[in-house]
């Protein structure tokens, strides 16, 4: 027993095991990338599991750090690859996350300063908040004086960065002067930590972590964060449905947002390897005497969420 | 005695200690901007004691971490306002430093990859480097997996970043493309570490600090760095001149690059009032018993390095 707690054991999902641990809960939640899909293609045996689970009647929700779908896409896609119907109070993204959270943050009336997608922008509208920022920007003239004379909105109390193909220095100095001008009376919130977004194939390309860093460093202050593995967006699923977390099974494919919010909540955690993840990473920090690497270890791992199939019969 | 180290104290330099310190020095290295000038304008009474100091032999050196002009530029500037006419090597820009540290690092034909400016990619060419990167550049296509199609020249060996008024995205995700496909076989170079650039009136943009963390976060990896405080740049004097820092005075305006590099690398700190820092922040520093607090502490400090006047003599 390493300093005094105990060390947590990451086993193999399967059987009578996983009828057990399936009977306890009555909530999965489950990451989506890397978990129901990869792109466009369902992962294998994916949408009968969740066909299966929502049979036995366990409430599914979805939670995904990815800022660049509103609440609508996902019910849709979800439907597109065969998964159980969604309701949109079902769905947990980073963009509708970071709306609730300035809906209750901003007194009425005050706008956002967006990096973002257009999906951020309109979950932002969903909830009655003004913004500005989406798209393209260029910098309003040739030289650093003419960048700190750009117009800035009176209204704008809060700068949110979610995930941005346009993000450039000229944004980014917007987002500055809007920070500087407000100090702790315009908030700074980023939908989620993750430094890159994996493709097909082992190519990679930067996430929003990246983007809420140069911000955090421009404005010499730390970000609030939406997404995991801030226990924020579980705090969204517990307010809209009163759930159990000892009743309650985190699914993903990312140790260190999906397994770390899950454990750190007190959910039972659930590892599926058709993500970022390999089976030896997790025996790395299973060995390891630190505090911080011991979050990270599963309860539980499967090779793919196809595998509780067996266990849910027919 | 705090912790058993003499604890620093910054005293004002005038009268006999400023005849004392000034004749026991035979090289003096200037921060420029808010140490010799703001902007365009010469620190009044700069140009008149700089002028002083060369007529009594003092070796001036120029070190600082713009990365936006040329070597060729500073000695421009330094003419236009007034100062004592400069070489070309007694110019220490993170620029040309960086060029410098490539040309040791990289084998001979690799190129690099630059986030910066059209006079990063000056310098680079001085020293016979091949460089691509520099000035607006699009996404090459709608989806993520086009990004990742870009081509990559094959000769990019290192990602080097300075202050770039067209980082972007797409520059970003060129750059972890570069940095993922070399491993530790693709250097990554940042010139400094500065998250502001101070304008007149208190305003303030995005130092290149932001672009490096933004880089290193996509990357997982730290980057060197060329400029203050790390001693890479007092090293390239040291190779141009072989100066003894003992007899050498850093003049600075700023604690955590200028002054953190002279008290590291064992040099007389001299801070001027005329740019960033206050007095309340040295005293802040001196009073806490922490050693990093500390070594931000300077020997001496001026109003403006005009007040070396009457020390200098006629």
């Amino acid at each position: 027993m390493a300093g005094g707690g105990g060390q947590r054991r990451c086993r193999r999902l399967e059987a009578e095991a996983a009828r057990a641990v399936l009977g306890a809960a009555d909530t999965l939640l489950f990451d989506c990338d890397g978990v129901l899909w990869r792109g466009e293609a369902a992962v294998s045996g994916a949408a009968a599991a969740l066909g299966r689970l929502a049979a036995a009647g366990k409430r599914l929700c979805y939670v995904t750090n990815n800022s660049s779908r509103t609440r609508a896409a996902y019910t849709e896609k979800l439907r597109r690859l065969g998964f159980p119907p969604a309701e949109l109070r079902n769905i947990f993204g980073s963009a509708y996350c970071a709306a609730r959270y300035l809906r209750q943050a901003l007194p009425p009336g005050a706008a956002a300063y967006v990096l973002g997608s257009p999906a951020l922008a309109a979950e932002l509208e969903a909830v009655g908040i003004p913004h500005l920022g989406p798209g393209p920007a260029a910098l309003p003239g040739p030289a650093p004086a003419d960048w700190a004379q750009a117009p800035l909105d009176p209204a704008v109390r809060a700068v949110l960065v979610g995930f941005d193909e346009h993000f450039s220095y000229a944004k980014l100095c917007q987002a500055l002067r809007y920070l500087l001008r407000g100090g702790t009376d315009c908030l700074l919130v980023g939908t989620n930590r993750d430094h890159w977004l994996p493709l097909e194939g082992g190519a990679a390309i930067p996430g929003t972590g990246c983007l809420v860093k140069a911000v955090e460093t421009a404005a010499q202050r730390e970000a609030f964060i939406v997404g995991k593995p801030n226990r924020y967006m579980f705090d969204c699923v517990v307010s809209e449905f009163n759930i159990d977390p000892a009743r309650t099974i985190m699914v993903g494919d990312r140790l260190d947002t999906d397994i770390l919010m899950g454990n750190s909540c007190g959910l039972t955690t659930l590892l599926t390897l058709t993500g970022v993840t390999a089976l030896d990473e997790v025996r790395g920090h299973q060995d390891s005497a630190c505090p911080a690497r011991q979050s990270l270890v599963p309860d539980y791992y499967v090779d793919s969420i196809a595998d509780l199939l067996p266990a849910l019969g027919e």
